[in-house]
């Protein structure tokens, strides 16, 4: 049976201040939660019991059962799924010797809980692991972000940081690319397995003192050339498209 | 000087039901009544005075000035924009010689309006002015997603359609792309500048009843090949793959 000091906590984690408090955030649904199980400590798992029956190895801190009407007044979903688990967020030193080894992303604001969701998407699919996000980027752990990413967020690592500063502490030879719309044909320049991918903000692209700090510009060209067209693509759409063919040229 | 009546009129279009009757969509802020302005017959301008000074050319079958105070009560956006427009539903004939000329796009039961307006900004970055869409679809007209296009849908026609019956009157020889997980890699498949890519449902892909009509299956590969990965692309970041991948082929 769930508390109601527990169901307060657990809809509280709706709130950065909270998670922050807390240093722990919610995910909900059986195929999220048993994507996350493993990849974070547990706190608080609370379900129905046909989720617990069916899931008898399954750990955490503290296992509660409860009525699919608790179930509904702990939710922050307008359909809630059988379980919902309360993990750990975890500390992830920003290392400047990762995009050394690696491929790896930036977002400089990006605003959009919806848009870093599928931005962790995109970066898992492409076997990106690591993601530098600027202060000003949108929480991940933001309860609308955790369900977004659908399991993502087990495999990629999201490292909040001052931007501008880590990528002045990278060493100068590591290409840190950057997309904008005088930039180079991403198709014509060289590309790297290494390194990393800034993308901006929504609606005003990357930050004057991000671009500092860029030193290989590149665009994706429309079709055809020139041509009367959209004035951008959503920062999402331009993040697959980059990390396609990123992936693309080391196939 | 807005009515009451008229104001019921404008919000009634957040329903397909009224559009349906009235052939007719609504479109918000100046930059989108500015973009659609030219490419649709205009029966409404409705935006304050200031607005109406800034573009003393634009004509439309009523125009009416109102005041802030109306703007707020007559729109469907939480931060209303100085103007909204009414404007005519277009009716394009589904050509099955269309394909036969140029690249379009099919979508297959795309539900989420958002999902469609992302779809029609990549199609018009990337030249293609054709979208094929099945009677399951989400209407192009909801009020959502002509915010989300852009703009886009003054450059590109959108065609609902029996999708199967459509496939079924095509040319045998035309080109007809799908994106499937156990297709072939799109990069070292033959593409084409004709023909017809299918996107399929956000959940369940393309339909069976469809798929019968594709014979070019493509699979945009994950990286490394064969890893533990999100399970799927969200169904914009594939459309936006995809199309890169075939106009780069004709740079």
């Amino acid at each position: 049976m769930l508390s109601k000091n527990k169901i307060k906590y657990i809809r509280s984690l709706e709130l950065k201040k909270f998670r922050k408090e807390e240093k722990v955030f919610l995910a909900e649904g059986p195929k999220l939660v048993g994507d996350l199980m493993g990849h974070f400590a547990c706190r608080l798992l609370a379900a129905l019991p046909s989720w617990f029956s069916a899931h008898p190895d399954l750990r955490a801190d503290e296992m509660i059962e409860i009525t699919a009407e608790e179930l509904t007044r702990a939710s922050l979903l307008k359909h809630p799924q059988e379980v919902l688990a309360v993990f750990e967020i975890p500390e992830y030193p920003s290392d400047p010797k990762l995009p050394e080894q690696t491929l790896c992303l930036a977002l400089d604001d990006v605003q959009d809980p919806g848009n870093l969701g599928t931005i962790l998407r995109i970066a898992d699919w492409f076997g990106i692991h690591d993601i530098f996000c600027s202060c000003g980027t949108a929480d991940v752990y933001n309860p609308k972000c955790v369900q977004a990413t659908m399991g993502a967020l087990a495999r990629v690592r999201i490292h909040y940081c001052q931007l501008p500063e880590f990528l002045h502490s990278l060493n100068r030879e590591i290409p840190v690319f950057g997309t904008f719309l005088d930039g180079e044909n991403i198709y014509s320049q060289p590309l790297s397995d290494r390194g990393i991918i800034v993308m901006g903000n929504e609606g005003n692209g990357i930050s004057s003192e991000t671009s500092r700090f860029i030193n290989q510009r590149i665009l994706i060209p429309n079709y055809p050339a020139g041509c009367e067209t959209s004035e951008s693509l959503n920062v999402a759409i331009a993040t697959a498209i980059v990390c396609a063919e990123f992936r693309r040229r080391m196939l």
